[in-house]
Formats: C-alpha cells, sequence, structure tokens
C-alpha cells in the first residue's frame, strides 16, 4: 500500500540562493513561471472519491526559484549504468546542457562505463565533459560515456564522489541501478556530504513503480514492430507459417503488448504476468493448431520473461542481481521454438517455423522523436531537482506531468501489465486470444 | 471559460441491452470490468485546489455494460474527411474490427470521400466494407475511403444516414469537420432520429481544444524531426549556410515546437502564437545575422500560421472555412525565404539559404507506432461510445486516460502553445532565442 | 573451364509469330529497337586479349521482334521457391504485369508455397493471377504466392504442367530449385512439350555462378550494414565490448563483405572462402585480444558458412539438399560467442560480448528501391526470353546487361568471394585484418 | 564521336618508386595483385564487331605497382564543390584513410566550403586533417569540408596549392566542377608542377559523360521512390486525386526514369530528353483527364529541366555556370501545378493537386549502403591514381569496372537518357505513357 510518507522526497537542506534561469515569477504575465516549491499532483485521478481518500501526490518537477547550490559553483557528475536502451546519450546531452548553459555550472564529470567508473582501482578515471564531447551525441544509439553491469560497493563510490568534489550525481540506470543509487544516496546523507542524487529510470521495458513510462521503451515499440511484420511475412511466406518473435520484459509484457497493437499482426501475446499451458485443450500448442488449420499461418510473441515455469533449471543470477535469462536452457525463446517444433513433428504435422530474438538491434538504436523529446524533458528536470537540493529520487512522470519520487518507492517491485487492464483487454482483443490462458489456477 | 454543462456529453436515451463483450462486473477478480456509465476524470490535475474548486469533470471512454442499441442489428458509417494524417486507415481498421468483431455488428458502410460521399447528386456511393476491405491497411499511408475538403448541407447529409438506415455515424476529421458533424448531430436529434455521431478530432496539427493529443501529431513530429536534421546539414554544408523549414501549424505551433526539441538543431522556431519582428535590434534578421556570424550556420523553423502580419494581402478561405496559406502572396515560408535573401543581398552579406516545405510527405506517410497504438485506441472507444448511445461527441485524451468531450466544446476555439509552458520556455532553451522576440506589444 | 558450348541457349523451335510490343525495327529512329536474337556480350571485359582467345559470349535478354508462342493464347505459370529474400513479390509483378499488358497472355497461374503447389496429393491449387492480385504487392517483403523449401519429383511438376496446359514457366529460386528447374526443362524436353522453363535466380547470398548480382543481395546489404551499426554501438556502450554477428553466406562471403564496406564499423570479417585459426599469435582470439587492448572494443562479422571446420558433428541436409547449418552444434555464430566468452574467460578477462543473428529480419523486408528496379528488369527479360521460345536458361546480369544463361551451367558451382580479390583487398583495408589469417595451409 | 584520343589519360611522368601496397606481383597465388599499368576495359560491349571497329578502350583504375611520388613524403588536398550530394562524407573518409593508412601520406588538407578555400582573400584557410576529423563522418549527410557553387580564377587555386605545397588535389564537385578542375590541371602542368589532379565526378542527376554512374544518385532515387510513394498516396485519398512530384534532373532524367521504376506507382514520367505537349490530343492535360476519368487518381513525376519551352522568360545562370531553374517563373514543378489546376478549373472538373518539391530533403541525407560502399570504392581509386602521377582525369566506372577518364572528355557534354533505350521502354511500360509524347516535331 502507498502510503503519503512513501511520497516524499528528501531535500539537502534550505534553498538560500536565486535561480539564474530569471523565469517570471508573476503568474498571468505571458512568461513561464518557476514552479512552487510544494506543487503537487495526485495519484489517483480516475476515481475521484479514492483521491479524496487517499489524499496521495507526487511532487511536481520543474525549475524552482531559490536553489540550495550557489549557481556557478557546484561540480555535477552523470553515470549510465547496465544494458543500452535509446535515449541515453539525449539524457546525457540535455543534463549537460542545461547544467552548463542555464545554470553556469561549468564543471561536469562523465563516469565512464557505469559504476565502475567510480572504482579507482577497477575503472577509468571519469572526463571533464564539454559542450563538445555531447556536440550532435543525441543522434546515435549507446552511450558516449560507456555503460557497466558491474556491482560497486557504495563504500568506494561515495569515497570518489567525495574525492572528486561532486555536488550532483545523476545515475541513469534501471532497477537494480536505482537501488544502488538509494544506498549512494544514503550513505552520502549519513556522512553529512550534501550531494544532491537523482536517479533517472532507465528501462526498456517499462516496468519502473509509480513512473509512467520510461525512455527508450516508445523506442523499442517501434523496433519491435518492425520485426512483428517482419516476422508475419516469414509467416504467411510458408505453408503453416509460424513466426515467433522474443520480446524484451523480464518482468512486465509492455514492450509485447503494445508492439502487438502497434502492428497488428500478433495472434499470441504471452506475458510473464499471464501464466499459460502448453498442453492441453486451452494450452498453447492446441490453439496454434487451431489457428494454422483456420488461416495457415500465425505470429506468436513472447516476452522473454513469460512462461518460466516452463523452463526448468535452476536460475542463475547477473551482476546487477537480475536473473540471467541468457542461459541457453532458461531461454524461453528457445524453449519455444524446439517445443512447438517437436509437438508438430510428433503428430507428423509439418509446420514452417521462423525464430527471431531481434533484443540488441533494439537496444542499441537512436531514440525515435518521441524518446527524444521526453530524453530532452527528463534531462532538464534532474537538474532542477538537483539543483535545488532534492536527492534520493528520480524524475518520473504521472498523468503527463513530471515528478520527483523517492527511490526507495520506485524500487520496491516493478510496474506490471495488469490483467484487468484496457491494455491486456485491447491485446486480447487485437490477437484474438482469451484475457486468460489457463481456466484454473494460475496467479492472474 | 469552462463550465460543468460543456463537459456533459448528450446520450440518445436508455440502454436496456446487455453488452456482449462479456467484461467482468467483479472488480478485483483479475479480469478486465466495464467502465462504470458516470466515471469521469478531473480537468485539473496539477493544482489541487483549483481542481476541488472547478469541480470540472471529463467523462471518461470505455466499454459499456449496458448499450442503447441491441447488438448485432445496427449499422454504421464511417467518414474521413479534409486532408491526410498518418493514421487514418487505422482509425478506420479499428472501428471496423470493433464493431464486427466484438459487437457483431456486420452492416458496415464506408463513406466515400469525405462528406461529398453522403451526397447522392455529386458522389459516389459508399462502400459495403467486409473484413478482407480492412485487412493490412493499417500498413499504408492515406485513408482507404479516400478523403476531401468539400462541404455538404447538413440537410443531406442527414438525410442520406436516414435513408441509409445509419445508426452510428464515426466521422473522422479536423475543426471544420467537427463543426460539420456537430450540425448533423443537432440535426438528427431534431428529427427525432437515434443516431449515435461521434467524432475522432483528425488534425495533426494537434489544435483541438480539451484534447490532449491527436493522431498523426506523433509522426508528424517524427518526419518533421527527420527533416531538420536534412535542413541542418544543409546549412552546415554551405558557407553562411541556412535551412529554413516550413512545417504545419496554422493556429498552433506544436509540431514545430516539438520537433525542434526531437532534432536538436534548430535556432529560431517560429510559430504563430508569438509574434515577432523582422527588422530592428530584436528583429528575426538581426538575430541570424548574429547567429550566422558565430557560428557560420543556422536552422529556422517556421509554423504555416507564424508571422502572418508580415504577409500582406486579402485572406482566402477554403472549402471547409480555414484561411488557404497556400496562395503564394500569404505564404510564410516563401516570404522569409524571399525576405531573408533580400535583406543579406542589401547588406552585401552572401548566405547560402536552402528551403524546404515538407508537408505533403508529411501528411501521408504511414502512422508510426506511436499513432498506430493510439489509434487503435481512438477507434476502439468511439465505438464503445456509439454503442452506448453517446452522440455530438468526440473521443479524447486527458491525463492519459480516454474521455468524451461535446463537439459544440472542442470546436469552439482552437489549443496553443502557451507562452508560459514549459513547453515554450524548452523551445526557447533549445534554440537559444528569447522567450519574446517582441520587446513591447504584441499579443502574446 | 567454361566453353562456347555452356553458354548455348536451348530453344523449343521456330519463331513464326510478330511480336505484339510494336518496337521500332529501324535503328537510329530514336526509338527503342527489338534485340537482335543472336545479340551478346563478351565473358572477358577486363583482359582484352584473353576476350579474343576465350571467344565466350553471353546471349543478350531483351523483347525479340518474332516469337514462339503466339501472343495472347499461351498460359503462363509462375513459382517462388526456398526462403524468403527480398524482391520476391516485384518480380512476381514484373513477370505478370509484361505477360499482361505487353504480350496480353491473361491466362497467369500463380503456384502456391513451392514445388509443394505442383504436387495434386500434397499441395493447394494454382490461384489464377489478376491484376488485383499483384496490385501493390510490390510494397511489401515475402511471397504472395507463398514459398517452401520441399522438393518434388520432376514427373509429378510436369505432368502437371501437361494438365493445367502450361506453356511458360517462371521459376524463381536459388540454387537447389534452378537444379530441379533444369531437370523440369530436361523432362519437358524430352516428353516434347513445348513449355519454355525459365529460372529467375533467388539467392540473398549473391553466390550464382555467372550472374553478377542476384535479386534481395543489395537490401540484404543495407539491412546488415543497419545491424552493424547497432553492433558497433553495443561494443562502444560497454568495457571491452565485442560486437558478434552473424550474416547469411552458406558458401559465399559477399553479404559480409559489402556490409562490412558499407558500414565502415567492422574489424573483423570472416567468410567461407577465407580459413582462419582460433588459437595462436595469428588466431582470430590473439587479434581480438590485441585490438581490444588498442581500442576498447570490436566487431566481428561472421559468415554463415565460415570456419565450419571448427564446428565439429556430422553435416545434415535439408529438403533442398543444402546444408543445415541451424542446427546448434554447428552454428558458427553461436560457436564463436561461446568460444570467445569462454577463452576470455579462462584467461580472467572481461569482455562483454552481444550476439546478434538478424536473418529472418534481413530476408523479410521489401526491396530497396536498388532490388525492385533490377526485379523489375528481371521479371520482364524473363518474360522476352519465354516468348522467344528460350528455355532452361536463366536471366542474368553481366556487365551491366542483361543476359540468358543455361541452367546447367549456373548450377554447377556456387560463385566466390576470390582472395585474391579487389573486393577482398578493400575488406582487408577497411577492417585492418590480414589478407591471409592462415599463415601456412588453408583452401584460400 | 569518341577517338582514342579522348581516352588517354594524363601522367606527371615515370614512376620510379614502389609501392607501400605490398600486393602480390605473382598472378594466381590467391592474392590481390597490382592492377597492370596499362590494363584498359573496352568501351562497347554489348556489340563486339562494333567494339573490334572502334577499338576505344578505357584505362583501368586500381593499385599500381611503381608510384610517381614517393611514399610517405607528399602532401594531399580535399575539396568538395556544388550542391549536397550523398555520399561526399564517405568519398572524403575513404580517401584520406587509403592515403593515411595505406600510402602513409599524412599531410592531408582539408580545403574549407569549396573553391572558395583556395582564395586567400574570401575563404577560410584549409584545415590540417586527422583520423578523427574524419571518424564517423561516414553516417551523415552533406560535406564535413562544407561546399559551395563559387567559381574562383584557376590561377588563385593554382597559387595556393603552390604555396601549400600540395602534390595530390582530390576535387569532388559536379561538370561546372570537373570543367575547373581541368582548367587548374592544365594551368598546373604549364607551370610545370608536379600536382596530380584527380576528379571524383559528384552528380545526383547521374549524367556525367562515360561514367556509368556517380555517387548520390542511387540514395537519391531511394529517397525520390518513398517521395512518390506519398504522392501515391496522396492522389488515392482524395477524388480526382493528382500527385506531382519535381524531382532532380536538370538535363538528364535518370532519377525521374529509376524512381518511376522502383515505386512502380506513376503514371507520367516527364523528362528533359523527351519533349511533350500540354495541349492537343496527344498533350499531357488531356492524357491526364482521361486517366482520371478511368482511375481517379495520377500521379506524375516532372524532372527539373523537363519542358522548359512551356516555361517562358530569359534564363539566369549561378555561378557555376548552369542554368538557375529555381526562380519562380521557370520552375516547371510550378509551372505545372499552376497550368494543370487552371485548365481543369476552365473546364469546371475539379481536381485535388498536392505538388511535392522534396529537392532538399533528398540531397543532405546520408549515403545508402550501396552508394556508400561505391564511394568507398571511389576515394580508394582515386588515390591509387594520384600516386601513380595520373592528372587531369576522374575516376569512372564503366562495366563495372572502375576506370580513368580525362577531365576534358567527361565534361564536353552530358549523359542523357536515351529515347531509344531500353530505360525509357520500360518508364513507357510502368507508366502506360507512349515512348513519344509529340507526334511530330520534337527533338527526340
Amino acid at each position: 500500500m502507498l502510503t503519503r510518507k512513501d511520497l516524499e522526497v528528501a531535500r539537502l537542506g534550505d534553498c538560500p540562493y536565486d535561480s539564474p534561469l530569471k523565469l517570471s515569477t508573476e503568474p498571468g504575465d505571458g512568461l513561464p513561471d518557476y514552479v512552487a516549491d510544494d506543487a503537487c499532483i495526485p495519484y489517483q485521478v480516475s476515481n475521484v472519491s479514492e483521491q479524496q481518500k487517499n489524499n496521495l501526490f507526487f511532487e511536481r518537477a520543474g525549475p524552482r526559484a531559490k536553489l540550495f547550490f550557489p549557481p556557478r559553483m557546484a561540480t555535477a557528475a552523470i553515470v549510465t549504468c547496465g544494458g543500452l536502451s535509446p535515449g541515453l546519450n539525449n539524457v546525457i546531452q540535455s543534463i549537460y546542457f542545461e547544467l552548463f548553459h542555464r545554470y553556469g555550472i561549468k564543471r561536469i564529470l562523465g563516469v565512464r562505463y557505469g559504476l565502475a567508473g567510480f572504482d579507482p582501482d577497477n575503472g577509468e578515471p571519469p572526463v571533464e565533459m564539454t559542450p563538445d564531447y555531447v556536440d550532435g551525441i543525441q543522434k546515435f544509439g549507446g552511450s558516449v560515456l560507456g555503460s557497466s553491469r558491474g556491482k560497486v560497493e557504495p563504500e568506494v563510490i561515495v569515497d570518489s564522489l567525495e574525492e572528486w568534489g561532486v555536488d550532483m550525481l545523476f545515475s541513469i540506470g534501471g532497477d537494480g541501478t536505482l537501488r544502488g543509487t538509494h544506498e549512494i544516496a544514503r550513505l552520502a546523507l549519513e556522512r553529512g556530504l550534501k550531494i544532491a542524487v537523482i536517479g533517472v529510470p532507465k528501462t526498456i521495458d517499462n516496468d519502473i513503480l509509480y513512473v509512467y513510462k520510461t525512455f527508450g521503451f516508445e523506442t523499442a515499440v517501434d523496433e519491435a514492430a518492425r520485426v512483428l511484420s517482419c516476422a508475419h511475412n516469414e509467416a504467411l511466406g510458408a505453408p503453416n507459417g509460424v513466426g515467433l518473435v522474443k520480446l524484451m520484459g523480464r518482468d512486465s509484457g509492455f514492450i509485447a503488448c503494445f508492439a502487438t497493437l502497434a502492428s497488428m499482426v500478433v495472434n499470441f501475446t504471452l506475458i510473464p504476468e499471464v501464466p499459460f499451458d502448453l498442453e492441453g485443450e486451452n494450452g498453447l500448442l492446441t490453439m496454434l493448431r487451431d489457428r494454422l488449420k483456420k488461416r495457415g499461418h500465425a505470429v506468436i510473441v513472447v516476452a522473454e520473461g513469460a512462461g518460466l515455469d516452463h523452463c526448468e533449471g535452476d536460475m542463475e543470477y547477473d551482476e546487477s542481481g537480475n536473473i540471467k535469462y541468457s542461459t541457453m536452457s532458461k531461454d524461453i525463446g528457445v524453449f519455444l521454438r524446439d517445443k512447438i517444433k517437436d509437438w508438430f513433428t510428433e503428430k507428423g504435422e509439418k509446420i514452417n517455423l521462423k525464430y527471431i530474438d531481434p533484443s540488441y538491434i533494439i537496444r542499441s538504436v537512436p531514440a525515435n522523436s518521441g524518446d527524444a523529446l521526453f530524453c530532452n524533458d527528463l534531462g532538464r528536470a534532474a537538474v532542477h531537482a538537483a539543483t535545488s537540493g532534492r536527492t534520493d529520487m528520480v524524475v518520473g512522470l504521472w498523468h503527463n506531468v513530471q515528478t520527483h519520487v523517492p527511490l526507495a518507492t520506485v524500487t520496491r517491485g516493478k510496474k506490471k501489465v495488469g490483467t484487468d487492464s484496457m491494455l491486456w483487454l485491447a491485446v486480447a482483443e487485437a490477437t484474438g486470444q482469451p484475457v486468460r490462458f489457463r481456466k484454473h489456477g494460475g496467479n492472474c
């Protein structure tokens, strides 16, 4: 249960300095104003009585009139962690430009290759960023700073922040990284350091709690929809053609669902939130066979975290603490590919299955224009938050308004596709599959 | 001023029939529910005290448990009006599939070439749509039904609706069309006809009042950003290179602003909402010259409705009642192109200006995945609204929730880029241009 | 050794009928002429003395003044075989339009799902094609007729051709299909049937002997280069990042070489024609390690048929008689991925390898404009060849002129990337790798 | 008439130095060889008897065993002139890499903004290029050196070459530039300077004599075909919809023809080589009207140099000596747009014409993979030519083999679409238009 306390954002202290942004302080004069320091927006809007009962609000993001750090004097650091996601360079550029051009902060360190860059024993030293360093990077996929999955002890990181004289840390990463960032923020506060630690949630899967949308997701859906169209062509081009596509989505099926709706060529969308049987009357295999009998071709999308109960073997974990799905015996895409082929072979029926795993192709493309815009906003909001002394928080989005949300709150679970949501209903309608695959049981 | 009455949606009558959608009626069972008939969301969220004072709410869109029309018996008609916009085919397909597959409505008429298709004297008869007719159309730009700008008397249209036995009309079009659709809805009610008249707002400019986003806009920004990148290459490739791009935006500069932020290569963004001087110290020409002196190249974006005070001559109107901007003497793009060239020539300074007007290239592409998804939602929501007996309304979007809004309300003005908005501030930051171009006067 | 006889194209008999194309027969009148029946172009052009010695010529393709078949009376059949390749639909459309609009041949059968469509016991009956059937198909990937890899006895096929009254067969397929097509042509001649059997070589690998370019290849290079750019971003984005991409190319490395040159981001290009060692001083692994030490990242491209000596296990064959490379134990991409990871792990050195296998994504896209043009030409030339009574041949391209080449000649081997070619030299220069990987031995 | 003398390439003198490329000198050893100094390929291949009669040969391009310049000691300069064309950066990069990495030439000057960069009074000084300067530029449209149209006296240019100590000049530009380059080469020889002056023909129109293909052309066709698809959607989307697209092509209609065939959606293709009447029975207007009556929509492509006899007014010339087609009164696209509209208005018939002029959007995109490959080859061949002491020549392509052609020869006219060519026949077939528009007269 979300409480008011969960949405309270930590601050480093009072804000004595005037913002150098020179926005209007006079509402209604037709010029942009600063955002009031206590501005907020309600958690719940679609049910007003619930809203009034809960009385839950997110703090609004945006430029503040009064700053915690004296303008022009602070030092900032930017780090990108985990796997690639479209838009990393856009966020880096936006943070840099806002700090440099608007707040006059000239010393901005680019931490190399993720958290490893804080470790003096193993990492490369940070780069002193310049306007040239970020010029044009928004056009490229990847991360100009480099990224990595490795974990580094918070002590080591805070030591480096202290040594480098960093006042603001912008940490761009996924669930694991944000948990680490929370530890950094806590440890810095414990040590009495006035460091604004701001997270920018980066998950191509769009599974961050209390955040409507994460950057890279929209581009991923774009690319995934293109791949689904390829799978559709392959399925149509062969007798009993089956296009099977594995998409990203370890815990949540957002990419699979959105790409299904964007392409309108999918017949089965399998996501982690909805268990499914393989065998039996309502199992995937029988439904697939019926589809092939009726229409001669089929397209299946499976999120990488779907149907893991069908993949036996022990779980392994990567360095960010996420389950390693790549190990062959547990890859649901490869598993389904083989299972489907074997099942039809046993039945003496011939199908033509083409399996596509586009993961890295999707992660490494440049941001599309929607994500480019969004990353721009994220970078600016992150800087406004840091300069006004917020810490231990991420920049979020709620009801299309940018928000501040405590790191501890966004990392206590994963956002999921609700099986009772309009989204899942739309997927069921678009594919023709049932809302529930399993008649009895299942945890959905 | 918006009042509660402005947001009240007209209904044809009681809803005695059970929906055939078989959604859950038991909240919390993990299955999608019907939307309560009186569900709503607040107009205002970012300022809670204002919200409580106003007490303004939009009706929520979505499937209802009880329907006005008996399932399977109704006849529907779909019409697309005005210029092309990416996503028309997606909306058509989504409406068709929802009607056909979910509500069992088999007689669906496709009106040919806009409102002209209702005129028995001048138009082609409607096509009886089939699943094959809409199969695969989501992959194409344009409109499979054809479109046109012509106006037709409401009497003629309602006569045809009556003659064809139409129960639900889905009218996809822009501001002018929606005003016409309102007249159709009113006239049908006057005649005592039980026709659900549902508008789907189509404006690539995204300038519909009380509607957060219109379809086609996102794709337009995508394409426009690509063109800006071309203009940037042209500007960089020549000494004192100037790339000048005219984008859509008769009354509102949303496309120009969003494309500026998506590309991050623009130096001057000119929109209808913000008047600018050409000559003088703070005029565009002097600022452009300063920019060229400093950096050797510049990119200018101008929305087609910007700076019209600089283009002399009488206004002409097209058949939808919109100002005709295409006449050469009033085309701001061509005007600026010539003005800039002449001004520098007079100064004896040499520039290399490349002018790009990509309008039709942008309008006719297929929807990108964001718009494809959105059009899908729009089509389904429009059908839910019609079957549950709503009329004289459009399907909108507010705080990321789909809504119903009366036609009369959305057509009483145009949505504008606020000069005090975070959007305009972001554009000013991205370009380096002032928030206001004119020191004194101007209506911004 | 190629002999004059190898290039002689079989004919069904005399050509008594006037072509309905109404081309000019008067050279120099500024109008297109028929191609002389004995027009030819030399095999060798870059070495003129060799040319005169060899005296080898290809028959030119193009419209003939005199036809074997009476116009308007013939029946044609089109079949597409094997895996997808971009441009299939363009070739189908071009053949159809040329037959229908230019030669007045109205009965054109579309054989479903490859050679299986000739088998009355197992296949679907052919479709009677119409102009609507092929309208707009050039915009799509895949094959509107469907394809398959299955082999069918020539007797069964010729039986069906006879039963259906087919006068011209257009067989679009790869090496295996063309060998089958040769058998069909031979058997038809043996039976005294006057069937023009024309092959259109389809191999995305571009490995057909005596044919400069096959359709789909150019599009494949386009898409492959895009994927290489993704791999480059992945490699740059991680410490010791390695992007490993497996591309098509069972026997020949053309796609790998061209994509390397088109992208200019590759460091190692491994093709079937050039053996390489893994271990040892000049082995791939040591060279990769050196590269990572120097630059911190690397991109490797491997054609699917490269380095097969490193993949142990028995060979399996698919139904077209090609080696099955897909079996996991023999997949060079997966093998290299694991080998490289293990080798560095053993050394206690950490790398970040991302493996991409884009095969089906490349095969199923629509033709790019270069291929679209080329497919157009191929279709027309195939029809000219058939109507003028050629048989047992393919439509080829040589020195940018379209040619006729006997099926027996093009199927007696595979075209390879010469290790002494300017192409391979260019790849060596672009990657920095040696022209030869193995100091001693190797069959290159 | 072409003579043997026209194809003889000038040389600076003997070649005493060994090439540092270390290619094989032993044919048949499976390693790439140097190209023999007198290697050649025949002008004519499709007609062998003509070939033997003419006895015309192009000199082959490629690496020579012996060089004119001592390796590692020379200074090179690169200049890009005229309008943008996709691939400029690729050519620059390829020349740079071949000089730097293969021939060990380290002093390479990048001349800024075209020929103006040679003028010490008006231009910027050249940049000393480095590997970093050209790193990654192949991914971008435009020219990293900048370009311009201005003409500069050959004396001024040769003065600068002398002053800077330039041994090799690589001049990338169109017809006008190549004529200027010829003058530079002549003047340098007159002054007794040993400067290798090598042209790389750059014309998006593909209209250079005796050169099969120029870079940028293929990309232009790609982009143009995309625009035609937009025009088709616009035409289909309105009653009597007409999509009118103006494409590049001042003297030659290659882009218009190729884009027509690549898209297969065009009904009228108007090129400079084929005069057409507007009025009268066989005029464009009547044919367009017939088409609209039959099919309800039409797409027209017009090359910018087509039908200029219909555009009255005096000709103006730009600084490169080309006719200025941009002046409004002589723009055939705008002229046709207005003419067609007026003609139908006079007839009281309603059409919906959408006019698209995509010129700068096409010129400024990055090279597609076909052009990227080609530019790579061009750059390398240009360097081989220069190091081996060739001068006053361009790098060409003939029968898919790279060639050397004297500058004087390629600039004495323009390559045209033959009205008797298979290309024009294919366009006539694809559009359904007659091979000749004018019954009597016309210079075709």
